[in-house]
């Protein structure tokens, strides 16, 4: 193999490919990234953890095709160091990959290609596009309620499935059995009759940061086990979790009968502040509804007391209630409008917050004792 | 006590003097910030870890003067979430601190203002001014040799003192037994007959974050057990190193024959590069110099090899010398000029390293097998 590539582009692609790869890994070959290179002027570099996958393909100046593997961080590392503008000569022989740029050579490691595992797609018959902006805002309104509970692994990341309410929906949920958060989207072409779907945490994160960088559509192609994202020059593939995701719907109140409606930013400011002085274990905010205000407090046997004032629309009779403020603020930093409409039934009852009726966004959280 | 304070101001002087506070204290006094009001409409601040003290003094509206000591991090945090703008009240009564501010009110518990414990000063004989650019600069190219070895207590900050050379000076010095870095400036009036002192790594350090934000001088007064560095409305007071830093001067070789002289920038960037590939333990860089000419190489095991050639002007016969990347880095970050020199004796021998002989920056750097 002998490709040149400018090292702006290589280093480009090494960060999205390298942040897939494990910082420790009992499988070597798991710390390289493969290189191939190929004749028509494209150099694939790819990267995985057995579960995930990524494959990015850039233009080269092919001399050679042929292919190799060196570690993932180490390579990385190198690209970033090397000088601006330069243009990087990369050459496989003798089990070594030389890297040079301008006054600098690297003489790298290798392991065979042959012994880097690829994840098998197999079929992936469920084929639909997305907006970059909608699935962006499906990822951060739902993945801050994903459980990183090991034990129960069906939690672990974003649950995507279709329904047919009013309209046919996509609808994508997350919970960790303290607070869910579900965005429903209108179902994009080919999506009909796709199998219900958890894709893992990992998966959503290095999805996320990949969308920061492209703008138009991201192709989701998915079967039972298999989903592959595919933005412009990077495929992503993952594994799915394999297990049932419990049945959120029965979670979200329906008959809540008490409306509080308030501003988010004072809202959230007001908790933010108020939560300073509470113990880190437990986070407990109390709020006391009264007509068109709420009282939010904090008690701390260490630090003292809190509490602000802020005012909302609220007439139902007056109560108390306590929410983990960490969950709450995680919450109304989603809320973009100028009210957020917060459903209460009483101070045991999953309290249900959202924009309003209409809004894609809907959030349900379990009050605590206070 | 009673008064009010612009929020702005009280953070800006809680972020100077909460840093001093340790996270974990077990005397819990220790985790307290002293407010003292006062009736010409002074609020002073005051916090210690026994070792070192920080007083802020700022204008504040005293209705009641009086003092009492609440949790630093706490207030400082509370500070940050006031809304900006704000005016803060703070009242202190019954064992409780209020601080009200905008809807938001907070009842702080206290600690009696009289078991605060405060550096005695004692006397301060020797007394002298400091540009700040001139103690900046002392500091930052000397901190980063400091020892962190606990068992070598007296290594662990930096040694002033004054000397006739060939005209009156005050030297800076820090090392860890791997490194040396001194600094020289005209010793300024009423240094004259000043004690040698050890300035402790962590007033060094707050000393710094200080200097980011004053222009001007600083006062420094001293004696053999304290120092004080008054800056404007920061007062920083240390109890010193008790012990003896050693005899520094010997090890600065002065007899080195081989001269390279190269441009910082470039050898910098060429070591950073190589030691990409060096392992986390030894970080061990190899310098080849030859006419006009140095090689850096670095071998790992796990990675491979890395080699740069850079330019320099280099006429001494050629060898080969190895360094500590980060060393060298550290050191060579501190070189503003185009062109170092790199005075070396043997692959054995201290090194030194200097801008030119008039620069006011020395650094000694011990080679290592390579």
């Amino acid at each position: 193999m002998k490709a040149t590539i400018e090292r702006a582009t290589l280093l480009k692609s090494l960060s999205h490919v390298q942040s897939v790869v494990e910082r420790r890994n009992t499988i070597p070959i798991l710390s390289n990234v493969l290189i191939e290179a190929s004749a028509d002027g494209r150099l694939k570099l790819m990267a995985t953890d057995l579960d995930l996958q990524i494959v990015e393909t850039v233009e080269a100046a092919v001399d050679t095709p042929g292919a190799t593997t060196v570690s993932a961080h180490t390579l990385f590392d190198i690209a970033r160091k090397l000088p601006e503008g330069s243009q990087v000569q990369l050459t496989a022989a003798e089990g070594k990959m030389l890297v040079v740029a301008g006054r600098a050579r690297f003489n790298l490691a290798t392991l065979p290609r042959d012994d880097f595992p690829v994840i098998a797609e197999g079929e992936l018959p469920t084929k639909f596009e997305l907006p970059s902006e909608t699935l962006k805002q499906i990822i951060d309104k739902t993945r801050f309620a994903i459980s990183t509970e090991e034990t129960r692994y069906y939690l672990n990341g974003i649950f995507l499935h279709v329904s047919d309410d009013s309209q046919p929906v996509l609808k994508a949920a997350a919970t960790d059995g303290h607070r869910l958060a579900r965005v429903t989207v209108p179902r994009p072409d080919g999506a009909a009759g796709m199998p219900d779907v958890i894709v893992p945490r990992k998966c959503v994160g290095e999805l996320r940061k990949l969308l920061d960088e492209v703008d138009g559509s991201v192709e989701v192609s998915l079967s039972s086990t298999k989903v592959r994202f595919g933005l412009g020059s990077a495929i992503l593939t993952s594994k799915l979790i394999d297990g049932t995701f419990p049945d959120y719907s029965r979670v979200i109140p329906t008959a809540n009968d008490k409306l509080l409606r308030i501003d988010p930013r004072s809202f959230e400011e007001g908790v933010d502040r108020v939560a300073t002085i509470a113990s880190e274990k437990t986070r407990a905010v109390k709020m006391a509804l009264e007509r068109d205000k709420i009282t939010l407090s904090v008690t701390s046997p260490e630090n003292g007391t809190a509490a602000e004032e802020v005012p909302g629309e609220y007439t139902a009779p007056n109560f108390e209630i306590g929410f983990n403020a960490r969950y709450l603020l995680d919450i109304l930093g989603q809320i973009e409008g100028d009210t957020v409409e917060v459903h209460l039934a009483d101070a045991a009852a999953p309290t249900l917050i959202r924009e309003n009726d209409t809004a894609p966004a809907l959030y349900v959280l379990m009050p605590m004792r206070v």
